[in-house]
């Protein structure tokens, strides 16, 4: 995969579940932190669009979770992102666990945006992130 | 789809974001809670089974976001459970607005268990939820 | 303490943490639901009064745990409501399970409102609450 | 106040409520985790003990919030942690907002360490943290 960004994290204790791991839902947050930095390195704030009166959506999302991640861990999330059809467009997240470099968790998020009336529209601002 | 269990929520206001509607990780809470008071009505509790050191885990989850929970949104979780291979069962677990039934969200959340070892394992009272 | 409402919850598991009990943060979710159903009995819709540009604020916290929240539990907080000062009010809210009754938490959670420009201000739909 | 430890933090999108500020009750998860890296740098890690059998735990609470932490803000946990009483130590913790070093939010959260038969009992290895 070519990866377009990495952040690293490091997990915190409070989203550990009584398994003593991450618990499941607390990966989407991961990836959504690391879509919005991703986005803000090409100038796209997601809360300034979202003043704008412009929504980034999630419509699917698939995540496979390889292992779990646990309290002291530290993991970057990797990103790719790329046009899926005219309206929508797709975040390749992967989860790899440093320094050993396990993959922890592959995700695809489909997204589209939707203009102040709901309708989908992608506008040129996003058009950028797909040459 | 044949439902075996169904469980009704109201959207708390912390679980919205920004953009005013429910965030997108916060489905996967609804999805785990709705499975484990399934699971209960089947006489699994999912913290004894923990304690005992049986870990039920996630291993894919896929979701379709339809249309955004808002606040004031009173919606059901109808759940469906299914052996998919000899060691892995998937939940189709799908989120119903109310009262107009206007379907929000459909998941497919595919799980095992694993023994205190880490090994794959679906245990005798796990069984029964396939029959 | 002449409780004005009261709302039953029952815990969730993704809102336990490593020590399988109800992470403390989570405390502050169930009051804030709480109280935003306590005001929805007053005719007072959090979301609409933010969308109208006013924002009610906490500006204090006080919380004393007595006793932890575990899986499967089902509890009730009960609030109470009284004018602090002139542009302060305060919830009174504590934790009951059931159906013991067992105090497992209280709290005073102190609030005001702003207006578009950020300057404190009781609108009066607010001040019905402490007649 | 006389700091004996300072994380940094990164303000994440899906912590912001409809307010388009962090929920309120997001910052006690900043807190924890502070604390958590905290008793880290002293050698103490909060997972072992908890599988140890020894429960660190909040008994107390208490939040000034003095002003709103956005969508990209950056800030820094900045934390005391002294003896109240015999089985009793209290974090003093403060949240700056960088670069301006604007005081944020004030908190003293009041614990203690119960062991296994949920006797409060500070145990030596914390005793150190209080020279």
């Amino acid at each position: 995969m070519n990866y377009m960004h990495q952040l690293e994290f490091k997990v915190r204790d409070y989203e550990c579940d009584m398994q003593g791991v991450v618990n499941n839902g607390v990966y989407q947050n991961y990836l959504e932190h690391a879509r919005h930095e991703f986005l803000k390195t090409r100038n796209i704030d997601f809360s300034e669009v979202t003043a704008s009166g412009i929504n980034l959506v999630v419509v699917r999302a698939e995540l496979n979770y390889r292992d779990s991640l646990r309290s002291n861990d530290v993991f970057e999330v990797r990103s790719h992102v790329q046009r899926q059809s005219r309206l929508r467009f797709e975040f390749l997240q992967d989860i790899y666990r440093l320094p050993d470099n396990r993959l922890m968790l592959q995700a695809r998020i489909v997204g589209t945006s939707l203009n102040e009336k709901g309708k989908p529209l992608i506008p040129e601002f996003l058009e950028q992130l797909f040459d």
